[in-house]
């Protein structure tokens, strides 16, 4: 269903904001890209790099589903770009172009600017252009696909594990879920005595903006066996890369990397309960040979990202959890974004 | 925002109708596909063939917008990949794969075997493999983004077309927005008498289900100088042709093809200002040189498709009208998707 022309200014407005900050590039700059044609045709035209494959993936965010209604609009078009950058990351791939599905309940100047320098901002720090989009009116949702390459063979996949296989996470776990239940409580940490407030605050920004942990991806290319990405929380996401691989896997929960952020406003017990479950952490799940690891690790080190430890996969299936040295069974098994 | 895990059987109740349905292909195929890895990862890993670019495009529906909320969920699933084909068609180039972003209130098996039948159906029928998919709970929205290849150089563009190029129009114009119009006023032709309600019916299912014209567009390369689809009305779209190739565009208002059950159903005048500004159309607009013309049109004959001369291109800017000899003006100046 169409809506008559007297839309098209709202129309314009939007193409503004998505199409003019691209047009910007020059024609050399678009072709370094590898951007034949960009936005302004019934699709785009890109050019991969000799010997890579493609590699897609899709990530929606719905108002009051993936993030509160409340949240700034500049967190919105970040985020929505960020996630899909984790997926590449997870894949050892470069991103390179994305496109935007922009659903908006109205045309709203300010929102759209704020939404466009989150998106814009997080966009030039991984060199991705964007090269098409399509905004409709209704409920507040955004879609990103992101397209990006690899070597060919090079992709890491959750399938490659090993049994023997060290199991490590990049960052720290449960940060961004607690920032979620902090964000939702109250808008702001202000009137909670200055050290936890300060730690509120940043658990807070770390749901807002995360950190897609694309540098690590590319280096654990040929060094690590397996990866993904963890959104949904390691409980809910290690057993998807236990059983494409075909293993068991085993954690020790002490060895969670917990952040003093996270430390300095909840109990312990809670603590490792959020980073099991809490979700959204955006870092990576990777395994390695014993042999490799070292690579890995100094890969991390070079990138002063904390790498650690967690567990170990052997043969069998499923996944076990162990903390304080006896059985462990994690509150749920995992959490689920269509809910 | 992440949901308990009393939902995972929700979402595997999604999950299996978009993932089995792909998994069932073996390794050969998907690889005779280009699939390198498909769903079930953090993203899909593509092949493209070799001296292609990669044509990336993405359109969103939300109901209530793009299609009434009483619209068949086949019709749904059958659309949003449609109207994505139409646009790779129009830059004449061979789809691949497509991603889905489905945000929908609730799991309702019934519309998503429907609408996955729908979506399977067309993607059958033009070699598509779903590599990715988001499913998330919300409004009802359906997002897909087509992944395609052309020859490197051989894309349609908008703003190819020359001075003296004549301009053709695939198909019919004006059914499927008179078909909308239709359906929005009774969800059957039904109770109509017999000839009036075999035209209706037959305009309902022309906005239904939207045949893209992907075979005429790999005709039409290295033939026509320039390309578009007509998705929000010729009145609405040729300003953007001629506007990208920087040229003058006249179109002789009589000319516009019209289908005999859109004559049936309403005045010659009405028909034109449909075939206008009613949109929803998914019809090819082609430049092509007189020298190239008959390439085209005997490319067309081959397809049994049906290709209108309906004007010309000329040194100048703007868009013409002309009817019955004198000027015209469309009702209004285009339709817009966002209003």
């Amino acid at each position: 269903m169409n809506a008559p022309s007297s839309d098209l200014g709202e129309f314009d407005l939007i193409r503004r904001y998505f199409q003019q900050h691209e047009a910007q590039r020059d024609a050399i700059q678009l072709a370094q890209r590898g951007v034949v044609l960009g936005i302004g045709d019934d699709a785009a035209v890109l050019r991969l790099p000799r010997g890579t494959d493609l590699v897609a993936a899709v990530d929606t965010l719905v108002a009051g589903r993936h993030f509160p209604l409340a949240t700034a609009a500049r967190s919105v078009g970040y985020r929505a770009l960020a996630v899909n950058l984790s997926d590449l990351a997870a894949m050892g791939a470069t991103p390179a172009w994305a496109t935007l599905a922009l659903t908006m309940p109205t045309a709203d100047a300010r929102w759209l600017q704020e939404f466009s320098a989150g998106l814009f901002d997080i966009a030039q720090q991984h060199g991705v252009t964007l090269v098409g989009g399509d905004t409709t009116r209704g409920p507040l949702t955004v879609s990103v696909q992101i397209l990006g390459s690899v070597p060919r063979g090079a992709a890491l996949r959750r399938d490659g594990a090993k049994a023997g296989d060290l199991l490590a996470v990049s960052g720290t776990l449960g940060d961004s879920g607690a920032g979620l239940k902090f964000v939702s409580a109250a808008p702001s940490g202000g009137d909670r005595g200055d050290a936890r407030a300060a730690a509120v605050d940043e658990l807070i920004r770390r749901f807002d903006y995360p950190i897609p942990r694309v540098q690590m991806g590319l280096a654990a290319r040929y060094i690590a066996s397996a990866a993904m990405d963890i959104s949904d929380g390691l409980a809910g996401d290690l057993p998807k890369l236990a059983a494409a691989s075909g293993l068991h896997a085993h954690v020790d929960v002490d060895r969670l990397p917990l952040s003093p952020a996270l430390r300095a406003t909840v109990s312990e017990v809670q603590a490792r309960e959020w980073a099991l479950v809490a979700g959204d952490d955006y870092e990576l799940l990777l395994a390695a040979s014993r042999a490799n690891y070292p690579k890995l690790e100094a890969a991390a080190r070079q990138l002063n990202l904390t790498l650690t430890i967690i567990g170990e996969l052997s043969s069998g299936s499923g996944v076990s959890w162990s903390a304080d040295g006896v059985d462990y069974t994690p509150a749920t098994s995992g959490f689920d974004h269509f809910g």
